[in-house]
């Protein structure tokens, strides 16, 4: 990039808003795991629609590559620019306005930068819910949650990202602003745009604003530690507890016991819920838009009739708020008590819902092939048919030993969840990280049909290059 | 088309099944309605995807136009050649097995010319719900459901069509075949293909099968019939019975008092529910999947409320199935019962919720203008912001002067839709018929982008030519 095309760059933002000293930089271009550095000359953060347009124009009469970024938590690198430096991160964390409250209507229409906790507490002031949860919400933004069409534990009930949003306004590589910032649940007037750029991970055009759905706060909301014998008998328990509950099931967390242990070892403050331990756990969630009451009734006929079938083994209902924040804790420190134990090879997948039990054992017998001492940390929204399929390093291997064995194991794992007509990206999408083996994989006619896309709508292919396709 | 084109296409299916004789023809180029005759010189029934994708190949080899049809129900002329005689219809009726039922995982793969009610008998004998429901499913086919993204009035608890459908297996224009029939709840491995060819009335390639959800059968159902004086208290109504029962309101009908009265009088065998009229109604549904107390004591907690902030000035309770199916009738056949009241003026429209009741006094002041005396026949789905607003010819007038109007009216209404930010189409989709309308009012950058992805798919241009865009 030649110095006179950055100013013209910066002149669109303004001094302030164009950030070139690498102290400055240094946060858009690395992220929290340090697993994709990148390099960038400047960082633009732009505060309008006419600016971001402004932005693009340029980049695709002069072929500059621009990279949008969110809050920057993406786990697949799709946020970050190479190591060229010739490409230009476009932040959209001054567009941070809740533009548009609508309670009867049940809409909350936001910018791409407001990040997911402020969304959810925006609901929650006014009497509702916004349900998408994850662990990075304090900093993640919702227009990343929308580009990566994140998931979370509360996709069961309520759907992933892509579920939750209405409308989007959108400017194009060409600097063309589509406005589809509609309230609408049904809409019939011709190609559906709004889901191509939702999971597009920034490489169709840059997503500035969103109409999402609200929900109703529950009044009552109960939850379950129970301990079972088998991902068998949970899946038999999910069964029995949806066609129950219905989308009163906000929850459904399957979780080996070595995670817990992980927890239980590495977290503060952290115990058992139960006396003993069991070979797998299920968090399990009710709500109810009705009354605490029958939060709790539900919740005791689903658990009786675990009992009564022999599906759980033992159990434990949080009996207050900070009980049920306990258990909804266990778990979602599970990813972070895996660093303690050394490194961790991770897969996030999903199969069939009836096919869990099975893909558990034949992916962990096809690991053991590889590397018997590995220790299987598998957790996730079994619901969703979505597993956090993780290995941790034996205790007695050297890291360089096991990471050396990454590919290997990712190949044999990713392998069976093909042959199971499954995902290899259930939830974090495709980024840098796994555009490879999308390529490799993935049917030809599949791709075909992306790269048609991507050059229908970015011609100058100046959008997030070389991501996901 | 000359003679030695037709025999080639011909070859592919074979002599039984190319249909060339009018009339064995004349079932696929008229509608129930009458409204969108077309002409053609072959319809092609293939069996097999492999038939479907060399009739497409050939067809884009030649620049031959193809009009995929499932149960010709569609409301827009989607499915009808034009009157050139150039275009071939490819009927998928012949696709009629179910190739998989997954209890555990909930889903059902279906062929394109399965019927909607035979997909909903397969799921009923299994003990399940398939959720989509509409007036015509004895004869609409789920292939035609997905390509204009049907909704009814399922949709309020369950989704449209689209959000039914984990995947499909679809031929594209130039005889690949997508296969994308998984049954996957979250993956994030790319563009979202699907929902392209969902609703895409097709225009960019054949549906020849999908991978649809299924539910649990409810344990209890109850339905209400409502007196209620305004769509202001329907809409209040509305808000407080969603967030009471969530998922578990599986209907919410809002109706004006003529459509009921035309029922009454045209439909044998109907009786007014209630014992005095009130100027709108409301049809209400609870489904539990508890058990039928669950569902009579969440109806009676939300009728209770109802009554007393005085939001429900009358109801009735159905006290038996026989009941229920009586009251539904009633609402399913308003559609119908406008026939022998003459002429209507129809609109298909979504707005945001918040906006029905001002909608609906807006559009009615504004069609009032051009026709004082007309009749307001408007009914439909409240909880998605979906209503027919139907004008029916009032009684005087002559039926020429009224369908006279047709185009103001329909673009008064349809001007005061987009003031509202809404839908000129909520669910029949584009078709032929709002096809001019839809270029000439959406923003081109949507039909721009639209014309981008049409040309990517079918750069021949052979699908279903002068459809949708």
């Amino acid at each position: 990039m030649d110095a006179s095309l950055i100013e013209r760059f910066v002149a669109i933002v303004g001094e302030r808003y164009a950030l070139r000293e690498e102290a400055d930089i240094a946060p858009y271009v690395t992220e929290r795991r340090g697993l994709w550095a990148g390099k960038t000359l400047l960082v633009l953060r732009p505060g309008t629609v006419d600016e971001v347009s402004e932005i693009l124009k340029l980049a695709t009469e002069t072929g500059t590559p621009i990279v949008p970024q969110g809050g920057n938590t993406g786990l697949v690198g799709g946020q970050m620019p190479d190591q060229s430096g010739d490409e230009v991160v476009l932040s959209l964390s001054r567009f941070d306005k809740i533009r548009d409250l609508d309670l009867q209507s049940n809409t909350i229409t936001v910018e791409a930068g407001v990040t997911l906790q402020r969304l959810r507490d925006a609901a929650e002031e006014a009497g509702k819910l916004f349900p998408l949860s994850l662990a990075s919400q304090g900093t993640a933004q919702i227009g990343g949650n929308l580009s990566s069409n994140a998931g979370g534990t509360g996709v069961l009930a309520y759907g992933n990202t892509r579920d939750l949003c209405l409308g989007v306004e959108v400017v194009l590589p060409t600097g063309e602003v589509l406005d589809d910032l509609r309230k609408l649940k049904k809409d019939n007037t011709g190609y559906d745009l709004k889901n191509l750029f939702v999971g597009a991970e920034g490489t169709l055009g840059v997503i500035t604003a969103a109409v999402m759905k609200l929900y109703p706060q529950p009044r009552g909301r109960e939850i379950a530690w129970l301990g079972v014998r088998s991902p068998a008998d949970a899946l038999k328990l999910f069964g029995k507890a949806s066609d129950r509950a219905g989308q009163s099931l906000t929850g459904f967390e399957l979780m080996i016991h070595d995670s817990l242990e992980f927890v239980l070892r590495h977290v503060p403050d952290t115990a058992h819920p139960l006396s003993e331990p069991y070979p797998w756990y299920v968090l399990m969630e009710i709500s109810s838009g009705r009354s605490a009451d029958d939060a709790r009734k539900l919740i005791e006929e689903i658990l009786e009739e675990g009992f009564e079938d022999e599906l759980v083994a033992d159990g434990v209902l949080a009996e207050s708020l900070t009980q049920a924040a306990a258990l909804w804790n266990l778990r979602e420190h599970m990813s972070e008590a895996q660093k303690p134990e050394g490194a961790s090879i991770k897969h996030d997948v999903s199969v069939p819902v009836a096919l869990i039990p099975q893909f558990i054992d034949e992916a962990w017998e096809a690991v053991k092939r590889l590397e018997p001492e590995a220790r299987l940390v598998c957790f996730g929204h079994m619901g969703d048919g979505n597993l956090h399929y993780n290995i941790s390093q034996p205790v007695e291997t050297q890291l360089a030993d096991f990471l050396a064995r990454y590919r290997e194991i990712n190949d044999a794992v990713h392998e069976i969840v093909r042959a199971y007509n499954g995902s290899i990206s259930a939830e974090h999408g495709i980024g840098r990280m796994k555009r490879d083996e999308l390529i490799a994989t993935a049917p030809a006619v599949a791709t075909d049909l992306m790269r048609r896309v991507k050059k229908a709508f970015d011609p100058a292919g100046i959008m997030n290059p070389n991501k996901v396709i």
